[in-house]
């Protein structure tokens, strides 16, 4: 029978991915298997780090559950999620640009009237929101569904804080007639993402810190329209230029305090323009 | 701030891995960023088909457990586990060739004497293994370490079987004056890799079948000696040319009736030469 050298088991094993009858899932695992080959042949791994790189994933998917997504936060550091947004989301004139989802997004959060409060009396220096949402060329979108998630002041989500029984500083609205979603909370504030599993052990063993800029979480969607996933970050935040997922775009940065109503308190006011399908 | 197309967040991610204190990590994740950016950018995959891909990996890791290794099943079948081993045992006269460990070794097998029944009593088609152990320049190894195990009559290994209490057809063994291992088991037969996860719902998705053609597994170590992992699979079997994880040499190929003393018995001789360190 035939013999495999490490150059030609790469086409044993294209040759048996020929019957793979989806031809997106064949295209995708073609190019996975010249791409996985390509790099072991680059690197030339010993046994010992062939099984630590097995040890490693397997953590990764071990320490994942219901609120903790340890692969995304792998995707994540590595620059991956960004790419596959660069790819789905390149920047055009009159859209708001896109960033990472994370890995707090809940697709079922708690759904509250305009003007509420989300913080529900956490600790912090108070916000107020005011975004209007609109389309690309401008036209006002009432109804749409806009989720906002955000960290406390002492940099948790809520999921990463168990004695929580409900969500906080985690919504969902609805954008008003005159296509606007204003509610309170408190200013959001940089965090580590969470590196005590394995994903923190790669960032440390990479010389690498594990914080990202102080940001509110935003997903925009109204029919006809493509869903926005997107953050704002707070001006002058020290993490801005080495955010540990790579997220952060110059349009997304915002003052925090530009046309507040009052000296000294915080507001946000923004406009989100949404890419027609 | 600099900003990141498709193409710039490469370098951006290589620029963050510069502080690396482990050169050889370094050099291991440069690697691995370029190629998996190479391969996002291959195959443009949409959000869905990410978070699908996000999916998929967190379930291989969150089936291993201590008897299961779905990621070596992963390697296994992608043909990685067979490129690092023809990476770090290239062919080489006078030596035994080398296949994959595959996911269930067990680093502490029960220690058995010489002329031992492996089987403990399960059924199958009774077989006598005389097995020797010499360096490459066939000087004959006593007291070297030899494990082995292997399936059922019914195609699974002890780790599959909750029921079973102890360890059944897997044993280490010394070889004795003479560099030679005796003992009794039944014949291994072909079995299917572990196929109700994520990995068999992969190769139904490509066509292919989780068949691997029978063998014995064998693990001979001797100081001084790279150790030796291998198996010796059975002549005739069904799937020598489709082995789901790539891992049938041609030397490994055995009769398993030459040289037996009774006509119609099944015996298995060989002669396992390792390779100096």
């Amino acid at each position: 029978m035939d013999e495999f050298d490490e150059l030609s088991i790469t086409n044993a094993v294209l040759d048996r991915l020929r019957g793979t009858p989806d031809p997106r899932l064949q295209e995708v695992m073609t190019s996975a298997v010249r791409h996985l080959h390509d790099f072991v042949r680059d690197v030339r791994p010993t046994f010992d780090e062939w099984i630590s790189a097995i040890r490693f994933l397997t953590r990764v998917g071990q320490i994942s559950d219901d609120v903790r997504q340890e692969f995304i936060l792998l995707s994540d550091t590595l620059g991956v999620s960004m790419l596959v947004d660069a790819i789905n989301h390149p920047p055009s004139s009159g859209v708001t640009d896109t960033t990472v989802l994370g890995p707090f997004y809940n697709e079922h959060p708690p759904e509250r009237a305009q003007d509420s409060d989300i913080s529900d009396g956490a600790a912090g220096e108070p916000l107020r929101v005011d975004v209007e949402i609109r389309s690309a060329d401008s036209k006002l979108l009432p109804n749409a569904l806009v989720d906002v998630w955000q960290s406390d002041s002492e940099g948790f989500y809520d999921a990463q804080r168990p004695e929580l029984a409900e969500p906080r500083l985690r919504a969902r609205f609805r954008s008003d007639k005159g296509a606007h979603v204003r509610f309170r909370t408190i200013m959001p504030t940089a965090y580590p993402i969470p590196h005590d599993g394995p994903v923190g052990d790669l960032l440390k063993l990479t010389g690498r810190h594990p914080w990202r800029p102080a940001h509110l979480h935003f997903l925009v969607a109204a029919s006809g329209y493509e869903t926005l996933v997107t953050h704002l970050f707070v001006r002058g935040d020290k993490y801005l230029e080495s955010d540990a997922v790579f997220g952060v775009k110059n349009s997304l940065i915002h003052g925090f305090t530009d046309e507040c109503d009052t000296e000294g308190t915080r507001c946000l006011k923004y406009t989100f323009k949404l890419r027609p399908v």
